[in-house]
């Protein structure tokens, strides 16, 4: 089962590919995706063209995607939705079901409490994958974390379906 | 001159396609899309799809679309701002420059007062631009709205520029 998870944002997103197989973890790409355009319809475009262009490269059987909430900047709150959209339109064109998880079900998942901070979501993540290279954002950290958050709810499912 | 409005929203968005010459005004096409899928993914990726076939249909010189707020319920707010991300994109994609207005601005632009009703934006509306049929919805009257809000804010930059 291979994996997307991706951490929207206008000037920043993370972007992660991870795959399981035989139980073990492996992330096969992560990053930061600074999308460029002198205004904010072209920023959409250039990351809605970047996030296809991760498809194409490992084709993920599913995608995960943070699922917003408006807190206390909401000009940024909508651009942030913006950003949100371009993933779930790349998602839907390439036929790829998408599930949107908040922050606080992703860090119960890796790292086992809700209330976990960035550096402790950081830390499990390269524990659980294995990873010798530290992601370079907090956002490509956390879309690592989203696409181990869809596997493990996968999992489950998979083991309540077999009961 | 010619303009296209975009009044988004997830389940019922409202476009127009408005042409001045000559100091006519004249809608050359106006409507609600009814976004088709079983998810939000897939309604965001119908929406696009949509926009990008008017765009097709019409080659408009500019796009209009409306700036969002974010008002009681946070949760639509979020869908809105991923529908009129769809109308970014397609401007984008498509070579248009594109403005939003806020409503403030559209109702001034058109009626004249800026605490104007949907009902006056809709009456006025008809009126500039001669219409035997009335629009179908509030939306497709907004998107109509907007693209003469832009239509004359172009007007009074060029007045202002040859001065």
């Amino acid at each position: 089962m291979r994996v997307m998870g991706v951490d929207p944002g206008l000037t920043r997103a993370g972007f992660a590919v991870v795959e399981e197989s035989g139980g073990k973890l492996k992330a096969l790409e992560f990053g930061t995706v600074r999308a460029a355009g002198e205004d904010v319809p072209a920023q959409l475009a250039d990351l809605r063209a970047r996030l296809a262009q991760a498809v194409d490269r490992h084709r993920p059987e599913a995608m995960a995607v943070e699922r917003l909430f408006v807190t206390r900047n909401q000009r940024t709150a909508i651009r942030v939705g913006q950003a949100s959209a371009m993933a779930l339109l790349v998602a839907a064109e390439g036929g790829i079901p998408v599930t949107e998880y908040g922050p606080l079900q992703v860090k119960q998942a890796v790292v086992g409490v809700g209330s976990a901070t960035k550096d402790q979501v950081s830390f499990m993540v390269g524990r659980l994958l294995g990873l010798t290279e530290k992601p370079d954002t907090a956002d490509a950290s956390d879309a690592l974390a989203l696409a181990i958050c869809h596997l493990h709810s996968y999992r489950l499912a998979v083991k309540a379906a077999a009961r």
